[in-house]
């Protein structure tokens, strides 16, 4: 073992690790960000390998790769196939979200963030929360208390209120049996990853555009993940290779897809593509993973039910309270086919016996007890008035600029004249707005796509709204 | 995929496993306890090893083996290296634990449970958890609700009062910057046993008696467990190779110990040894791992403070809410030296963030108001009358008999005259008694030990208390 400290050059800069401070990834992260955010690294400087900058550092590749997925997530590099890691136009500090939404930066400035991807945490039913816990602790067993020895699906209450909810909520076809409850979104698809790969599947096709995130986790997993390309009606599911077929991902064991809300670009699943999704998976023994991030928020009509109701044996439904409530729950729920219940309950084991017997009998009296729909109905006017205001906003400050993604969720996107997205995002650094282009969503392998920003209106807090659109409408290309 | 039946032979038995039912290593687990049950399954009887029989029955070799790691660990099996894995002379059903200690099992007769390792779970202070929880959700500032980015170490509001609690309490040299929160003591040594196994080391020596499931977590991150002999004065540390020393495991990069109260025997590191552990981590450049299940519940005097205060940066501290609160909150704390925070936080990633933030937070509250002081103690209380009523009970049924382990924690070993360590268990099971004997804590490799019980004063609760008792006294041999 060693304490000593890291240093090695990268273009012109001395990078300086104290493996005893921050941690090593976060340190290298930090490093970085500095760099960057002090014009050391300039924009469109190419970044070592992970195997060189590992080797150098004398640190483990996985530890800089990871450093560098995460600051691609936080847009302060990109990458490219063939063209590596590099730092990126500009760089928005992802961080902002979880500062104070009015906090004045340090030069003075108010600093805003519509970073997508958060719920609006001041919105979070901290009263209601308490009196769910005090009566759900009150009514609990005893055992509730101990180890849950044969429990890795979590605790009986919750998987009975989540089987009832979302039935009645999102018409997937649950029952307690089949839902496995585990500490948010990234968990479960941690644990489907494990139990794929065992599995021997080698690929799980992903979006053109979605959370990089998400692929990375998958790539962890030792699973390749081809991009399926996204037209007006969604998914390219013809690209799904049918017993014969030729597309681009023949090999694809299992399709990650958000068919009610397209992550990032907010379209719905056209009907005849949930359906070939589904006769794929039929087709091919594939497997279909249901990202339904969002699904209760549609504003114009009822949600669109799940895909998971038309085939619960092919569907993997994944569901979250991250965006419904918020993401420090960190709980989150899979409703599986049944003869996947046992593999991703062995794979979470005993190890993985989370969250705790709180936070899941809570969430359970929560929704037994309606506060979890009145909460979401609360919250779908909310974010409906905003993304309405968001609309006129930009209508009026800048008509040749369309919102598009329907109406649902917590997010837009803001398609730009072409050229224009990287200096919206640099001028909306130099204003204190934290603010996300769409080009940091597409996949490596994806071609080129328009100029946009990826708009997430839940973020800010009631106080910080006005002034967050008004910090966006002051940096839209004229 | 598949999800046809699974059936292969065992002995004279026909395994028989529907992996759409409750998952294909519950459904091992339960095939086996049925025929071990029901007699199909002899005791002493040699089951194939774990490779062959995942191959009969088509499934991964993991799942058997993990099958089996459990029912060994909940006395249905048994494992002695060179001899395989046989049936149990005797069955205790684990399970009980779980089982309100009242219930009348399906024949009639009470169940009680003497168990060890689970405290009394109708003590858990309910209302004052609740009351916490709601003065620590009023508090928390938004970004509490958030995602918690670069966040991996647990909330600063645990962390700083479980720095605080800990140098008060148990003399640990703690500051929140090298505590990293986590879910349960098993989640903390699977961090742990990811990071030694980054870092090369290929050995964590442990005791020639603790916990199976401890032994099999460090063996599933590739890292063999060699075992270190007992005596009066606890570990025998000299066995700890020295640079150039003769000792058993000479290759042992860590060790893992319980120094303020042996698991299962019950005795404290003597101080010689306690310098001994820290003097051959300084000289060879090892760790310490401490494991501080219940050392806060000592009875006759000050609890010994921890390994820890004595070189924090090669001892690993690790603590938990499992014994003084309740194993179902999933919450664990490591104290780490500087040089591996990073490490650690970084294998726990964005995956692990867990556990959630209101449990993390509300025990935060719990700690800083004084509950958790006042918890500790009226447990304290409790649990040593809890022990002198068992101690009088057995020195009038069985005056020959002795209890041992020193006056603390939540269990003793009741010492049974040579050879009627089985019959007793045998006697206990038919009784509807669940209880542990000493052997089954035994290393694989460490030598035939002494016939005795491992005795949970502290699983049933207060009115099942004198029952369970009762029900022990009449198992014991005359």
């Amino acid at each position: 073992m060693t304490d000593s400290w890291a240093n090695t050059r990268v273009g012109e800069v001395d990078l300086h690790l104290d493996p005893g401070g921050s941690g090593l990834r976060a340190g290298l992260m930090d490093a970085l960000r500095e760099a960057v955010r002090g014009g050391r690294l300039a924009p469109g400087t190419r970044l070592p390998s992970s195997r060189t900058l590992a080797a150098d550092l004398g640190i483990a590749r996985n530890t800089v790769a990871t450093a560098y997925a995460e600051l691609v997530a936080e847009g302060w590099l990109t990458a490219r196939q063939g063209s590596g890691t590099r730092v990126a136009a500009r760089a928005a500090p992802r961080r902002a979200a979880a500062v104070s939404a009015t906090a004045p930066d340090p030069r003075g400035r108010p600093s805003y963030s519509l970073l997508p991807g958060t719920p609006d945490l001041a919105s979070f039913p901290r009263q209601e929360w308490s009196r769910a816990a005090r009566r759900a602790l009150t009514a609990a067993p005893n055992d509730a208390f101990g180890y849950g020895y044969g429990e890795a699906r979590g605790r009986i209450e919750l998987r009975t209120a989540l089987a009832g909810y979302l039935a009645r909520a999102r018409g997937v076809h649950a029952s307690p049996e089949r839902i496995v409850v585990c500490a948010g979104f990234v968990h479960g698809l941690a644990l489907l990853g494990k139990v794929l790969r065992a599995r021997r599947v080698r690929e799980v096709a992903v979006d053109a555009y979605g959370l990089p995130a998400h692929r990375a986790l998958l790539a962890e997993a030792g699973l390749r993940t081809p991009a399926l390309a996204l037209d007006a009606r969604g998914t390219r599911t013809d690209e799904l290779a049918g017993p014969g077929g030729t597309g681009r991902s023949g090999g694809a064991g299992a399709v990650l897809l958000t068919p009610a809300h397209q992550f990032p670009l907010g379209g719905a699943l056209h009907p005849e593509r949930r359906a070939a999704a589904v006769d794929w998976a039929r087709a091919t023994d594939g497997l279909v993973l249901e990202d339904d991030y969002d699904g209760e928020f549609r504003f114009d009509r009822q949600p669109v039910g799940a895909l998971q109701g038309l085939d619960p044996e092919r569907v993997v439904y994944l569901g979250t309270a991250s965006k419904s409530l918020a993401p420090g729950l960190r709980l989150a729920w899979m409703v599986l086919p049944e003869r996947l219940v046992g593999e991703v309950a062995a794979a979470k084991g005993e190890v993985d016996r989370v969250p705790g017997t709180p936070d899941q009998l809570t969430l359970a009296e929560f929704i037994a007890s309606g506060a979890y729909d009145r909460q979401v109905r609360a919250m779908r006017g909310r974010y409906r008035r905003r993304r309405d205001q968001l609309a006129a906003a930009l209508a009026d400050a800048a008509p040749g600029i369309r919102v598009t993604g329907i109406a649902a969720g917590l997010h837009a996107v803001v398609q730009l004249p072409p050229g224009t997205e990287r200096p919206t995002l640099a001028a909306a650094r130099d204003q204190g707005l934290a603010l996300e282009g769409l080009s940091c969503f597409r996949h490596p392998s994806a071609p080129p796509g328009p100029d946009a920003l990826v708009v997430g209106y839940g973020t800010p807090s009631d106080s910080a709204w006005a002034g967050a659109l008004e910090a966006l409408r002051r940096v839209l290309p004229a």
